[in-house]
């Protein structure tokens, strides 16, 4: 292959394609400029204490197929992706490297400032890259047939299943909210019960209905990650407790009701304890669906190496999320056996990855783009 | 006055007595080394962000009492103490001016480290005193007839109630504890609900109860003011949750047994979400009864000034819970309107102070010390 880096630092090897099954192996150094891509890969980077797998084994298991297709001659360029920078740790703005290679990377985010103060566009220009020419690593619409991406489920829903790898075909909708319970700081020691506005104490009634809410519902996911408490101090009455809520389905309408209904009942919880309630902040992102050819496509090759078929939606965001976006896009989940992903304990079993290839392998060999504007979604 | 600073740091002024009433003036300068003590006083320092009343208005009183008692002849020594470090915020360890008061500060405290790695004997040689002559700060036990300690309520008892000031009649027991609801940090998008062991939900079920448990029994503060969740992150379901529970009563036995039933349904809350539960840290200490013959006394004052007569115990604690191993005791609350202490807004009336002073120098006017080892408790 020939490798690059572009210029949001996304790492590309090229296997390029021939005209022709007769010309094999004699045009792979003499690009063809008139034939399509497919784009496969994942991310490069990841978090903080994360696990081995995460976004580098879909870079890996690429590499490998790149490998196992040999000399097989293909009708299409087989570009190998890895994404410079797709979970957003360092400005807390994920999919960079997807971005930039749609061309929706805003040159405003250049800007964006770290926790040790330096900009983006120095640390991409200390990286060795030119921020100005990022537009330059978008690929053009009508010349991709399409973007595949292999990755750990970073569930246990196939660790409780049969199957190996399964066929992503939606990944959710997510809406994330910070909400404010304020009630009154007050000494714990003199303050009686009946004249407390304990913050916490609303939060909590909120947050247990918010679990038996989301347990209720098929496919839902309600979260209450993040509680901060001020004063947060052993012997002070709690006067503010700032939450988060993130609620997931793959099913926008399921997932909005879901928002309206607990943001209604923590208003309620609220008003009983005499404690403030708001909304300070609500984003949310609509479910994505991978391009049903290709999804397709992908189940008959699960099928074709006699493994169980599944199909499911990804509860995580990826870099597919943007793809999908301007490219026919499909994700393939490799089954993770411990369930945890972000951790150490991340794992994959061989045999699986094995399957994965194999998959991924077939459907390569077997892939027919369609040519010119009709790429475009 | 002659005032002084301990070795603890603690400022002190000693109003000093007469032998008898015809010596008057004469001998204000001329000190009587066979009189007994009374103490009279709070402390000087107070925690970040706190309000203006907390401890410095109870020294400021012991002063204005000293003023209006003028010439009129003692048969004690008045002495007006300024507590060196009562919060304890900066070495995490409170009362340290009364510890070394009453001779119970232990050296091996010098060690200890702030937050800006300075050791506490680094710090007081620094302000000028010489650590290792504490033990000097320590009153002879027989010769002190008492300790008064004026002080704001913290809190809003008195706010809804018609009297100015109150007499305490106790400081209540209080049980402090760490606890820690450990279940598995996970996705918040890839783990279905059934899968999870939230720790946060656990926790939350459990504070809901310990408001609702708090409210049942009269008299009873049960406070959780601290809960630091891991990771913290919002896409992140809580794997840790580290939760503070800080409970007092008047009656050791109550709070004894509010302590074991809310650790006992913490410990189903978390086998109910498969989380386990543990008891990290448990501290307490006993309700501390008044002097009765001071508390009389101080009654006695309060009804000699046409002020509705109100008794109640503290729900804070403060130097008098040290005072009160080795001297007898008594302090007296002064209304405050907000309710609200070691906070910006707390406040008192002129008028409540006025009746405060008044009570203290009719106490301290009419109160004849017994001597010698009666003194001691």
């Amino acid at each position: 292959m020939s490798p690059r880096v572009d210029e949001a630092g996304n790492l590309i090897g090229r296997r390029i394609g021939s005209i022709s099954p007769q010309a094999g192996l004699v045009n792979l150094q003499n690009e063809p400029s008139n034939l399509p891509t497919l784009l496969i890969g994942s991310h490069l980077d990841t978090i903080p204490a994360a696990g081995r797998y995460d976004g580098i084994l879909g870079v890996m298991m690429a590499l490998a197929v790149v490998r196992a297709i040999g000399n097989f001659p293909l009708p299409f360029h087989l570009d190998v992706i890895g994404f410079s920078e797709e979970e957003g740790v360092r400005f807390l703005l994920p999919y960079l490297g997807s971005r930039a290679l749609i061309g929706t990377f805003d040159p405003a985010w250049l800007s964006r400032v770290d926790d040790d103060g330096h900009t983006m566009r120095d640390v991409i220009e200390t990286f060795g890259l030119q921020p100005e020419k990022i537009s330059s690593a978008a690929y053009p619409v009508d010349r991709v047939a399409g973007f595949i991406e292999p990755h750990i489920e970073q569930g246990p829903i196939l660790s409780a299943s049969k199957c190996p790898v399964a066929v992503v075909d939606a990944i959710v909708g997510q809406s994330r909210l910070q909400l404010e319970f304020r009630g009154q700081a007050n000494h714990a020691g003199t303050t009686p019960m009946s004249m407390r506005r304990d913050a916490l104490v609303a939060a909590s009634k909120w947050i247990t209905e918010v679990s038996r809410y989301g347990n209720s519902i098929e496919g839902l996911r309600a979260t209450v990650g993040a509680l901060n408490l001020s004063p947060n101090a052993r012997n002070a009455v709690p006067g503010l407790a700032q939450v988060s809520l993130d609620v997931r389905h793959a099913d926008d309408s399921v997932r909005t009701k879901a928002v309206n209904e607990l943001c209604d009942f923590a208003k309620r919880c609220a008003s009983a304890d005499d404690v403030a309630f708001s909304i300070i902040e609500h984003q949310q992102q609509p479910a994505v669906a991978m391009d049903s050819g290709l999804v397709t496509g992908l189940q008959q090759s699960v099928a074709a190496c006699g493994v169980e078929p599944c199909v499911m939606p990804s509860g995580a965001g990826h870099d597919s999320v943007v793809m999908a976006e301007t490219f026919p896009t499909v994700m393939l989940f490799v089954r993770q056996p411990t369930g945890l992903s972000h951790h150490p304990d991340e794992d994959v079993e061989v045999g699986d990855v094995a399957v994965a290839i194999d998959v991924l392998q077939d459907f390569v060999r077997r892939f027919t783009p369609s040519t010119g504007k009709e790429f475009r979604r």
